[in-house]
């Protein structure tokens, strides 16, 4: 599996991937989800991809060679168009692939993220789907996961606006990319980091995150340590009789087939 | 969707079930998914169920009527002997439902925790699957979850061992269900929370939380807020040029198909 988790903040985006893949448990590997488009000064486009391994690399091949001139990541004249290429580039894949795998009994499953800039234009996030459609971030909802998402949603959601600074907005990427590591293990290091600033065109800040980084240690350390220590000072439930007007004790018996919780043994 | 936790601690059991069912998001409705089975002072079991309603109503039923009296939960002789009925009741339904449920091309769906305690034997906690075959938590693995289990799984990871008392157990398990309810419409409450003191042989410990409960207000509101301001006390990366030993740049270019993460524009 994957996780991967991008933002559109006002002071720029950020990419965030793991690198694990697997083909059943006996067959991990690491693969890089992430794919950086760049002509320094005139655009920056970042690509972020999940599910069928065989796809998302046929995609990313599709796009970064560009066979057509007339029509690519490189000659889109806007995020919009260059969203619609990749689209176009999931579905060429679709054709080529989409009956053998539902021959084989495989679904074609492929999840990307996709942003950037291009010069004159505002930064754009989007959501791409196996059918090449796609949706947008907006302010309400700035941010994208693919793959292995719900377990590092939770910080996000609590954390995430997008007002939010760049730095902070990747160290939460960071923190809820290490509750992800700790829950499933078919998410692993190297993370690939890319913290693109507003209209610099240009790729300034991008890490190859493993385990002898420095600061993601930390972060492993201290977050799960703090969050710990967090939790110990929230008080445990009270259970004294006096409580009882907080923590009621339910019903006795119900109906039925009400909505009882509690069976008895009927002794008849 | 659902949410169901339970935890097997030296010290007791800890069950927690929330109460969001829906077919569709347009037919959302509460349905309590914990039962609780009990002869005071003979046995206490708890069950706890998530998937289709119409398969787990009909599974509590089944074992609640308990037509065949010499085979029941309240004449099993150990635990053993009861998730092995509880196995055979999700059979029973099957047999019944299957088909027809196979023919509307509706997958047979449900999961079960079961677990408590009969008079002469330590207390046992289970997860049956929809086929009726069942694994047992252990030191090692001492919680179940059912349903939506993601958003809430890291805590659950950090925090609980078997030596954890009950009281922290039972607020980590409210913790978990407080980030699984801000990330997932699809989980709501109230909430049921049932806590069994070993060898108690009987409920003594059981609310049914709602929005007015005070102990779970302040769960929710010192949570989100410690978690924001432990967050905001970690520092952010650094990107200064000293700090590039921690946050290396990757390498610029890399072979076009090994795992490079960066294409530029080839202007031939």
């Amino acid at each position: 599996m994957t996780y991967c988790v991008a933002m559109r903040l006002d002071a720029g985006l950020v990419f965030l991937s793991d690198s694990r893949t697997n083909a059943g448990v006996d067959a991990i590997s690491t693969a890089r989800k992430m794919t950086v488009f760049e002509e320094p000064g005139d655009r920056v486009m970042v690509l972020l991809t999940s599910g069928n391994l065989a796809i998302s690399q046929s995609v990313r091949q599709c796009l970064a060679e560009a066979r057509d001139e007339k029509r690519s990541l490189w000659t889109a004249r806007d995020m919009f168009e260059a969203v619609t290429i990749v689209g176009e580039a999931v579905r060429a894949v679709h054709k080529r692939d989409a009956h053998a795998l539902r021959e084989a009994g495989i679904e074609f499953s492929v999840n990307l993220i996709f942003g950037g800039q291009i010069r004159g234009e505002r930064m754009r996030l989007f959501h791409v789907y196996a059918a090449g459609n796609f949706i947008e971030a907006t302010p309400e909802n700035c941010y994208f996961q693919i793959g292995e998402a719900k377990y590092g949603k939770p910080i996000v959601d609590r954390v995430i606006t997008p007002s939010v600074p760049l730095g902070e907005a990747a160290k939460c990427a960071l923190v809820s990319m290490d509750s992800t590591l700790k829950s499933n293990i078919s998410v692993g290091l190297p993370l690939d980091l890319l913290v693109y600033e507003a209209d610099s065109l240009r790729v300034t800040r991008f890490v190859s995150i493993d385990e002898k980084n420095a600061y993601f240690r930390m972060i492993r350390d201290t977050w799960g340590q703090r969050l710990r220590q967090v939790f110990g000072e929230i008080a445990n439930p009270e259970w004294d009789a006096s409580q009882q007007a907080e923590f009621p004790l339910a019903r006795d018996e119900a109906d039925r087939w009400g909505q009882p919780v509690r069976a008895r043994r009927d002794r008849s």
